[in-house]
């Protein structure tokens, strides 16, 4: 018999984020709705995990036990700058001085508009609301009202919100006129999607699709090389809006727009969660062309106008471009994926690092083929301070030194060892 | 021939407003969407409205030109206890000082959540997101949830916001199969509704409907006595959940919910704009039998779990509270109301006011029957610095005082006088 391997740090506790969710379970549905919550009980390891924070600040927050993380989720994609930005907060606070929420909006509107203008290459304009799935679906109602079509071409694995259209057929409360003018393609299939504009010609309102596969449960996909000029000349000759959801991708690979990144322009494109740090705003861009069928929609929404987040988007971008932060977040990116992927190796395990590095994507490699393996190593890594998830993609934001990422592998390394001891793997 | 009526103010100048519009026009879909925009252009009275604020305190703001305003729309609501509330603000400001958007929820969230369920009579508990829509839209999916039925039921001259399913055919954008399964019933009609639900038994999932008529264009209706206990009593014989959409009423009429202040209790109640006094963020409440419904839906979105507009809501609900506020609202909505009532009959003017005083409609009565002679009203009130608009509910907020109300009479008293003399009715 050997004795267990020994840990250089002691796993958290969590008794306070666990009293405060059995509170939550009785006044919030759920308890936490969304990816913490036990609808997602199958898919992350709850036990390892804190429910509710306390404090943030940089790349790291405290949970209300007082533990302390490294924080590689960024509240989901909008943490880009760090927590509690000095700067932008600065910029928000004056703004909230002056006015927020007013019958009439903020010339900073215009302001922000502009900068967006200046910095996203196919943005000809912008209009505001709230969550990326309002500029979703403003977009494929501005792509049916300028094309007088109905269906729309999604990518299999795609993820664009939360409205009846872009869910499926067996989601509860999903009507089959809600998705029934949906069509999917494989990613990366060229040979598919010229198939379905042949056989539904003159159909086809828009394809909507995010700038890479970066979806849940599965190994993140790039573009194949010529890709999405491609997709782009299809889209030109068959008369189909081209959507880029950069909901989550962007500002992150480029400031220009991911599909910059890639080489080509879509019609529209599709802003929210990095816009400005967390103030909450969202942004459909896009091309002239299509800006009459935009302002001919009924779109509006209480709070779409607020002051605030406009002027915390502002100084984001304007920090963003500062710091050319997307060069930033692809070392710092690559730095942490080869150490984990090393680190894995040394203790004879197979770390699958796949995706942009600014928002990498982990498997552990399992002989079985079971993500269970993965899920070991993120419950451990949690438990010691480095906040990962399973079968979601991470993101790094411009508060994350190269001291953070190596104290990241070094707890990565330790969990490694773990996972390997309890199942005998490795060396 | 006889002079112009001597004013005792000289109307306002829009300058800087203009030029910051042909700025937003370059840049943003239609200048400024939504009422203010062009698409409203023929329901508005544009010149005589500024297009921007530059500043806003209590229940005044300041145009880009430095006008200022004593202000009836409250940014469409939301402006609840005054434009900058000190309290408010402090406690949103602390919050941010800790935390706001993280990649776990703050503990804030159920405390906000224990609150309205103490507050509201209907709220078994709460769900949070952005827009109003977005409870609106989880409502309606929680209902087809939970009863495995389709249709939704509408009362004419509805608004629930700007989501596909809420729209109508002729909109742009919107498809046949994105409101296939509306139905639609006049208000405070049982009559219609007893025979919908009869024609439609066992297929209507839910009924949603605003407390009372406060539609636009329109003077508003209160329920008739009982109505709203008939319409419980059918949705309950029937299987259908009542879905009560307090967006606009809610913490007006009062704080345990309009369906509270009308002697009824709904199944599901939503509510945004006065919730946190212009902090972004919407609830949907419930009751109990719902709650595993509405925590099935897949429904979630990257700021919704905002812990700064949580303080703020806390801080909101918690001073209307101690204010005792919708009875603040009705005295001074009937005081307003009844002053320009009584000042339009002083210039042999019929002035209607409409719906609860919290919420007051104005229509200046034309023999002709157009709306044009209010517009005109409208727009001399709006360049001598009283804020109303035309053809929608104002709104009243406790930060305004009587002075503020005796001061908006005496300039509504000048303008009707302008608009009398004008027409050459009146005496």
């Amino acid at each position: 018999m050997t004795l267990a391997t020994p840990t250089a740090t002691t796993p958290f506790r969590f008794d306070k984020s666990r009293e405060a969710f059995a509170r939550a379970a009785r006044v919030i549905p759920a308890g936490i709705p969304g990816h913490l919550g036990p609808a997602e009980g199958l898919h992350i390891p709850h036990d390892a995990f804190p429910k509710f924070s306390s404090r943030a600040e940089g790349t790291r927050f405290w949970d209300l036990d007082g533990n302390e993380y490294i924080d590689y989720m960024c509240g989901y994609g909008p943490n880009v700058l760090g927590y509690n930005d000095p700067d932008v907060a600065a910029a928000a606070n004056d703004q909230a001085r002056r006015e927020d929420v007013v019958t009439l909006p903020s010339s900073i509107m215009i302001d922000f508009a502009e900068l967006l203008v200046d910095t996203v290459a196919s943005a000809d304009w912008a209009f505001f609301a709230k969550n990326g799935g309002d500029t979703t679906t403003l977009a494929i109602m501005t792509a049916r009202a300028a094309t007088g079509r109905k269906k729309i071409v999604f990518v299999k694995g795609y993820y664009h919100g939360v409205a009846p259209w872009t869910q499926k057929l067996d989601y509860p409360g999903v009507l089959e006129e809600d998705v029934a003018n949906n069509l999917m393609v494989p990613w990366n299939d060229l040979g598919a999607l010229r198939q379905m504009l042949a056989d539904y010609r003159g159909e086809v309102a828009a394809l909507i699709a995010q700038p890479y596969m970066h979806g849940n449960f599965t190994d993140n996909e790039l573009p194949a090389a010529d890709y999405w000029q491609q997709v782009r000349r299809l889209c030109t000759e068959h008369g189909v809006v081209l959507i880029v959801d950069d909901v989550r991708a962007g500002f992150r690979l480029d400031l220009a727009g991911s599909d910059h990144y890639f080489g080509f322009e879509a019609d529209l494109i599709c802003f929210c969660k990095a816009l400005a740090n967390g103030y909450n705003v969202s942004a459909l861009c896009g091309k002239d062309a299509l800006k009459e069928a935009v302002s001919s929609i009924t779109y509006t929404g209480s709070y779409w106008m607020s002051a605030v987040p406009f002027a915390a988007g502002i100084a984001t971008i304007t920090k963003l471009v500062e710091l050319d932060a997307p060069a930033l977040f692809d070392r710092l990116g690559r730095r942490l994926t080869d150490g984990l992927v090393s680190a894995a190796a040394d203790h004879g395990l197979s770390m699958i690092a796949s995706g942009a590095p600014a928002l990498f994507y982990l498997r552990l490699d399992d002989p079985t083929g079971s993500l269970m393996l993965h899920q070991e190593w993120v419950a451990e890594c949690v438990q010691r301070g480095v906040f990962v998830t399973s079968h979601h993609n991470h993101f790094i934001n411009a508060a994350l030194t190269e001291a953070d990422v190596d104290r990241t592998i070094e707890i990565a390394d330790e969990s490694f060892a773990i996972v390997a001891a309890r199942h005998g793997l490795g060396f």
